[in-house]
């Protein structure tokens, strides 16, 4: 059976994916809405079985106020979570390698396809050579200091560009696939 | 009179314009060449009339051999330079602000284009709001390390997206202007 782990995130110009303190409302700034236009994200939401992610990241979405997920969701931690009941069932707490995560998610409930986010985790399973494709939205915008998407890996890690896309709003969407050696 | 200060550069796609020596042959990388292909180099050398970089650079373009600029370049330094008489002619040292560096060099070589290059001396110009375009080349692998084409700034800066190019080697050129307030 074939898992497939890919990302789905944006990040300034710069390269960061939230401010120091977590923040992303300057993803959300009302000039860059387009009428209609979701950049491809109920596509790719529609395409996984679930989502995999960090603590930190779990704790940043509960503050978003309403749970944004129809698919379920997979928290590393290795501390219990503080969650309402409705969230039971849609969230799972595991944690272990990036291996024995999917290893975990496929034989308890069949998932074969995953969203890697968060900064932190989308590390851990690229510095595994697990993740199989990226969709990076570069957002017209320099920060100068955030949390960034990639962190110190052992390696240079060449990619293939899959395909790119332009937004009226100054967005671009980059796809890229690894190459591991 | 009217002054245009631009960046050309290359960046991994995690950002950086080197490796944290210095080092830039992963973007020489022979499997990223294209014949008879310069990614805009020779047209955008055609537009300007000098090249502003710091010391750092400057001493990482000695260590490549041949002079590679035709055009003339200022060098930013409060130290002299160690330089052959062929340089002599080619190469002007100066210091000072941004604005008073552009300042003499428009009243003493009459020159209007600059090329604003290195890390350090783009973030100095761009923090001064004086880079009125910026083309970035992504290269399509992940450094993990190394000199970032950005650094802290005061305020976020929002910039408008100019064109898109994408080449068949997988780098993505992207061409924005920033909109200072």
């Amino acid at each position: 059976m074939k898992i497939n782990c890919s990302v789905y995130i944006a990040t300034s110009l710069d390269g960061f994916i939230a401010k120091p303190d977590g923040n992303i409302e300057w993803l959300h700034d009302p000039s860059f809405t387009i009428e209609g236009e979701d950049f491809g994200y109920s596509d790719y939401m529609g395409s996984i079985d679930a989502l995999i992610m960090g603590r930190n990241t779990f704790e940043q979405v509960l503050t978003f106020g309403d749970w944004p997920y129809q698919k379920p969701v997979i928290v590393l931690s290795s501390k219990s979570l503080n969650i309402t009941e409705e969230l039971e069932e849609k969230v799972h707490l595991t944690g272990g390698s990036p291996v024995e995560i999917l290893d975990w998610a496929t034989k308890k409930f069949g998932y074969k396809s995953f969203y890697i986010d968060g900064g932190t985790t989308i590390q851990r399973f690229l510095s595994a050579s697990l993740i199989d494709q990226l969709t990076i939205t570069k957002i017209p915008v320099i920060l100068g200091q955030g949390i960034p998407l990639f962190d110190k890996i052992a390696n240079d890690l060449r990619l293939e560009l899959i395909d790119l896309i332009k937004f009226e709003n100054g967005f671009v969407q980059l796809i890229y696939q690894p190459k591991y050696k």
